[in-house]
């Protein structure tokens, strides 16, 4: 399917069923699709992207959603990715997904779509990235990426967004503590939600005396730490004033231009290196490392010159 | 620094200095390496390896300093490698290390390496894994990777291990109804630590009825879900044992070949796609990808027609 000028129209008018065909056409990915890729992301450079992330059970679906009716109440519209790799092996996610739709899926100025997979997380970032072309072709005032906190994945999304989010509950006062460097380094402000719970204050108080430690002194934000209740419905205004603090920051400082190019450096990175590993990795090889690697056990050969000898086989006869 | 008969003497008699110094090698990587890498390779292949995995705060350290306890009772040689990308944002790991040399550090049949870097998780869990292949040569019955499970650095550590032991707290709830598919994947049973804490019975029912939803059929091990209180080294022993059954399983199945055939394998495909990476990556497409992102970004070029540029020129160009 290519963008015929028909298919174009229903996309820039928000038409819904043609946004999902899209990203399912784009998430299938069957070879023609980067033409159709190119085609869309030239369309696009209007949305602004937002990534709320944090550990699962931290209220991120049900921040995102109150965070969504602000929005559409000023007359914005909003596409949600939902994407949550821990989904497929609790079932959460489609439960949520039932409850979100009815709350706020069926305005006209929502467009939410949620991707799970058990399958490579490499693969599910890039996915969810190439999707928010198609509402950014659309035209969506705002992209939401909302993804859980567990590993490379979400990292890779915040990469691409251009404020980033990170919630957190009073009870991740443990993990807090030892919270990956990865999380810290891309929260551009922090949420505690639930935050009518126990230990909320002294989550905040630990978080700030992490941040003093690793003040990026070469940036004039302040890291904020905000206090919601989202299921109440409390403190979120005070979030999205946040986010378009930080939305009015980066463009007046020129810093969104700056992120924005360093993000896509991180994009096409990811690019080149997938695409490299579907190279690299053929049937071929496949079956030739397949074979030697019983030889790697019994120590006849070193992972480290099979490894030579895959890369050898293909600089020399390719794909 | 190559293998010559001295080294390679004290190497075998497990002498801390030259194995820290071989480590260190390993470590820095200086491009002549890989020859050293396969000298100490062919050298090893009689360990066996644990991998002691689970969210930070779990008591992975002290469950591991026990076990060590318990096995140089026995007479056994262990060596550890403790991987926390964590640590030189908390600090953390510099206490721990401390209370450990104290305590078990210090024996003649014990060696530690702790290993945290805030670099790329990819490299970190390849050092690892090459400093393994040290302990390994030098002829260490056990060698136990300590990992917090925060990403797919010690998914990628876990997967070069004939046993991995997930541990958790009573705490771990609701992280365990959203546990990402990959850490329930790659335990071959589980503790749940600290279980003189309330919930920690309803935390092992919680674990249980998730493993039933996701049972592998075509296996006859059976995961278990061990009870500990390792702090007051309760349930330590047992520990051990179901280690020793794992063992004795894949052993006597043959599923100990077959586990690490699919762990070598693994391991090549990330040596391979690592020096692809720094290969594809040189000074000059760095530069071209660093010019060329600012038109992304005003979309006069898509990402996917960029990395198609660059992926052309290294095909062409080369390294």
């Amino acid at each position: 399917m290519m963008l015929d000028e028909k298919t174009l129209e229903k996309l820039r008018a928000k038409d819904k069923r043609v946004i999902s065909k899209l990203i399912t056409k784009v998430e299938t990915d069957e070879g023609e699709e980067s033409a159709l890729l190119d085609e869309i992301y030239k369309r696009g450079g209007n949305s602004y992207r937002i990534g709320i992330t944090g550990p699962p059970g931290a209220g991120k679906s049900t921040l995102t959603n109150q965070l969504t009716k602000l929005l559409i109440e000023q007359g914005k519209t909003v596409g949600i990715i939902a994407v949550d790799p821990t989904s497929p092996f609790t079932g959460g996610a489609l439960l949520g997904d039932r409850v979100r739709m009815t709350e706020i899926g069926l305005h006209p100025n929502v467009y939410i779509r949620s991707m799970a997979t058990r399958g490579s997380l490499g693969g599910l970032s890039k996915k969810a990235i190439d999707a928010s072309d198609v509402l950014d072709a659309a035209g969506y005032d705002y992209i939401i990426f909302e993804t859980v906190g567990v590993g490379q994945s979400e990292l890779d999304i915040a990469k691409t967004s251009d404020t980033t989010v990170v919630v957190l509950v009073p009870e991740s006062g443990d993990s807090i503590q030892a919270m990956k460097a990865g999380l810290m380094e891309i929260a551009d402000f922090f949420v505690v939600n639930k935050s009518d719970r126990p230990g909320s204050d002294s989550a905040v108080m630990a978080l700030k005396s992490i941040l003093q430690l690793n003040r990026q002194t070469n940036s004039a934000w302040q890291i904020e730490i905000l206090q919601t209740v989202a299921s109440q419905n409390q403190g979120v205004r005070e979030v999205l004033d946040e986010i378009l603090k930080h939305k009015k920051y980066l463009e007046e400082t020129g810093a969104l231009e700056e992120r924005r190019v360093r993000n896509n450096k991180i994009r096409v990175k990811n690019i080149v290196e997938n695409e490299l590993r579907i190279e690299m990795w053929n049937e071929t090889r496949e079956k030739y490392l397949a074979d030697e690697a019983p030889k790697v056990v019994a120590r006849e050969i070193s992972p480290f010159t099979l490894a030579e000898n895959l890369i050898e086989n293909y600089k020399t006869v390719g794909v």
